[in-house]
C-alpha cells in the first residue's frame, strides 16, 4: 500500500465485487495494510469481470490494488483457523454477505464481539440487517431502483434512468470506510471495538437530498425535473451553437452577470426579479437564454461566462473528463501494476501523491507468505 | 450532537452550501461538536434555500442539524479573533471558498501549519487547488457536467441527463469526512496537523468506474447505455404488465433461474450461454424476457423471482422509497428540531440510533455562549 495516515492498520477485507472492496481500497489507499480473504478456485466474482486489459480484470484491478490475497474456504477448519489468525492481529474486518451469513458461519457480530473485543467490523449489504427487506438479494441497480434515485433522473415526461455511475454501491463504501475510522478512533480511546451495519438503500436514501426534502416538505412525490435544480434557476444546462454548457446562476448578481453577457435586459423583468420567480418561470427563461446562446458556440460562452464570473461548464463525454489536463494535473488517473486505474482524491500535504499504487494481487499470491506470518 | 464514537471531537466549520456542511454534519452525527462560523446578517446562503416547512429551510436544516453557530466577519480583527480561538482548540477545520481566499484571509494552509500544527484542515472545492482548473466556480452541476457523469446517464441516442441527486458535491462530502478522520488518526500519532485538499471533480471522475475503466482499457468513449450494465446481462429494468422492475442476473446459475421462473427455454439458446453472449445480444434478450414479463404485474412477478433468488426489485418513486416500511425500520427519517430529514445510515452496536437529533443552529445562536467559553 502507498505510505499514508493509516499506516500501521490490518483490514481484513472478505469482501466481493464493489461496495466492500471499496471501502478496503479507501482504506489501503491511505495507508492501511488489507488482507483480502478470498474463496479457492474463482475467488471474488469480479476477477471475471470486465473490461479486461492484457488478459487482466480493471474492474477487480481497480478496486483491489495493494491488497494482499489469501485463498481459503471459511468453511474448512483450515480457513477458520486462518481467519482466526488474521482477526486477532486485525483492527478491522469488512464483509458484504447477505445478513446471516457471517453468522452461520460463526463470525456473527456476536461472536465476534465475544472472541475479538478490539475488532471493529463493518457488515456492508443491500438493505441493512434489520427491517422487513433486509433479506432481499441486492445488486446496486436494484438498489438504485428502489431508493428513488431512478425516479428523479431523466428527461421530464418520458421513462426514469439510472445513473450510469454505481452509487449504492459507492456511496455505501464511502460511507463504510467513515465509520470504521470513526469506530476506530473509539477503539483506540476504550479499547473495545462495535460491528457496524451500513444497507446500501439507506445510504442511497440519504443522497436523495432535494427530491426528499421536498417529499417530507410537502408530501408531494417529485418526479425527474431533468437538469433543473429542484430550487435555483438558471441552473440548468442550456444549448449553445454547437454544444451544451451547465450555467449556474444561484443568485441575483450572478443573474445580473449572466445577462450582462448575453446582453440580455431580463434583470427588470417582474417574472425574474427573484431566484423563487426565476424558479417558476424557468421554462421560459431557459427559452429567452437559450435564444441568445445559439448566437456562438460553446468555447466563446464559457470564456465569457468565466470572466464574468458566472459558474458554467461544457457537458463533456468519458473520454473528455478522463482525458482532461486537470485530470492528469492532479493524478486521477494512476498506473496500478501496468494498469491504468482512476487515483485518490484525497491529496495530503503530508504524503505524496503516487502517479503509481501496488498492483491487485492474484488469487492467493500473498497465501504462503501470510500462513507463514501467522505461524500457519 | 447524538452520543458517538466522535465524542470529544472539536470540528471548526467555515463551510457553505452542502459539500462542506455534508462533512461536518457526518461528523457531528458520529457525535463530534461542530462549531459552524458564520458571515454575519445572512450566514450560509443556503438557509434561503427550498424547500421551507413552516418557515424552516429543510436544505439548512438537513445538513447542518446538531450544529452550534456563530456569526463573525472573518475580515474584521474581532472575528480573526474569534477563529483564532476556536481553531487553538479544534481538531480540524473545513471550509469550501473557491482555492485562495483562505490564504487572502490570513488562514492559507502554510499559516495553519504554523500557528495551529495540531490542526488537520480539510479544504474542499470545485477543481482543487491545483491543476489549470483550480479557479473555475464551481457548483454540482458544473461539476457533473465536466466529470463525464452526465454522458453516462439516460436513454441511449438522446441527450444525456444529470443524476437526480447531487453526487459530485455528496463525494466530496463522504471523501472529506474520510480524509479528515484518517488524518486524525496520524495526528494523534505524531502530533502533526495536514492540510487535505479535495475536488469534487476528482471525487466524481472517482466515482465513474464501469465507464472510466472501459474508456482507459479501450480508448473507446463510452456513451449511455441506458439502465443496462457496462458488463453484465441481464441487468437492467424490464417493463411487466402494469410498471417496471429491475432484475440482475449476474451469473449463469441466476440466469438458468430466472428462465424458470419466466418459463422460458432461453438457457440452451446459444446466444445466451454465457454472460459475455448474454450481454453482447441483450437487446435482443431484453426483448424476449419482457415479451414474457407481460403476462403479470410486477407484484407477482417479483414474489415468483425472490422465492427464486434472482436479484430483483421494483422502480419506485421517491414517495414509495422515503416512504417506505424498510426506510422507517432502518430510521432513515428521523426529527431534527421538529422538521423531518433523512437520518444516519451509519449503524452501530455501540450507540443509540436516535429518532431525534438536535436542530440546525439559528443564526448566531450559540454566539454569546461560545464567546464566553473562548474568553472573548
Amino acid at each position: 500500500m502507498p505510505e499514508g495516515p493509516l499506516d500501521g492498520l490490518l483490514v481484513v477485507d472478505l469482501s466481493r465485487v464493489l461496495a466492500g472492496p471499496f471501502t478496503c481500497m479507501l482504506l489501503a489507499d491511505l495507508g492501511a495494510r488489507v488482507v483480502k480473504v478470498e474463496r479457492p478456485g474463482t475467488g471474488d466474482d469480479s476477477r471475471a469481470y470486465g473490461p479486461f486489459l492484457r488478459g487482466e480484470s480493471l474492474y477487480f484491478a481497480r478496486v483491489n490494488r495493494g491488497k494482499e490475497s489469501i485463498a481459503v474456504d471459511l468453511k474448512s477448519a483450515d480457513g477458520r483457523a486462518v481467519l482466526d489468525a488474521l482477526l486477532g492481529r486485525a483492527d478491522a474486518v469488512v464483509e458484504n454477505f447477505r445478513p446471516g451469513v457471517m453468522d452461520r458461519l460463526g463470525y456473527g457480530p456476536a461472536a465476534l464481539a465475544e472472541r475479538f473485543p478490539r475488532l471493529v467490523a463493518l457488515s456492508l449489504s443491500g438493505f441493512g440487517h434489520s427491517g422487513p427487506w433486509s433479506q432481499r438479494p441486492a445488486y446496486d441497480a436494484v438498489v438504485q431502483a428502489m431508493s428513488g434515485v431512478m425516479a428523479i433522473t431523466g428527461e421530464p415526461g418520458r421513462a426514469w434512468a439510472k445513473p450510469g455511475v454505481p452509487i449504492a454501491d459507492l456511496s455505501a463504501g464511502l460511507y463504510g470506510a467513515v465509520a470504521v475510522l470513526a469506530a476506530l478512533r473509539e477503539r483506540d480511546a476504550t479499547g473495545r471495538g462495535q460491528h457496524l451495519d451500513i444497507a446500501m438503500f439507506d445510504t442511497t436514501v440519504s443522497l436523495l437530498e432535494g427530491a426528499a426534502l421536498r417529499f417530507l416538505a410537502t408530501g408531494e412525490n417529485p418526479g425527474s425535473i431533468g437538469n433543473a435544480h429542484f430550487a435555483i434557476a438558471p441552473f440548468d444546462t442550456f444549448a449553445c451553437s454547437d454544444r451544451a454548457i451547465t450555467i449556474c446562476a444561484a443568485n441575483d448578481a450572478l443573474f445580473g452577470a449572466l445577462c450582462g453577457v448575453l446582453g440580455l435586459a431580463l434583470a427588470a423583468d417582474e417574472r425574474y426579479a427573484s431566484n423563487a420567480l426565476r424558479h417558476e418561470h424557468r421554462e421560459a427563461l431557459k427559452v429567452e437564454l437559450e435564444a441568445a446562446l445559439a448566437a456562438d458556440g460553446a468555447a466563446g460562452w464559457l470564456e465569457r461566462l468565466g470572466a464574468a464570473g458566472v459558474p458554467c461548464g461544457p457537458v463533456m463525454d468519458v473520454a473528455e473528463a478522463v482525458g482532461s489536463e486537470q485530470t492528469a494535473a492532479r493524478r486521477m488517473v494512476v498506473d496500478a501494476g501496468g494498469l491504468p486505474v482512476p487515483g485518490n482524491p484525497v491529496k495530503s500535504s503530508a504524503h505524496p501523491d503516487p502517479t503509481a499504487f501496488p498492483p491487485a494481487p492474484a488469487l492467493d499470491a500473498d497465501g504462503p507468505a501470510l500462513r507463514a506470518e501467522l505461524g500457519l
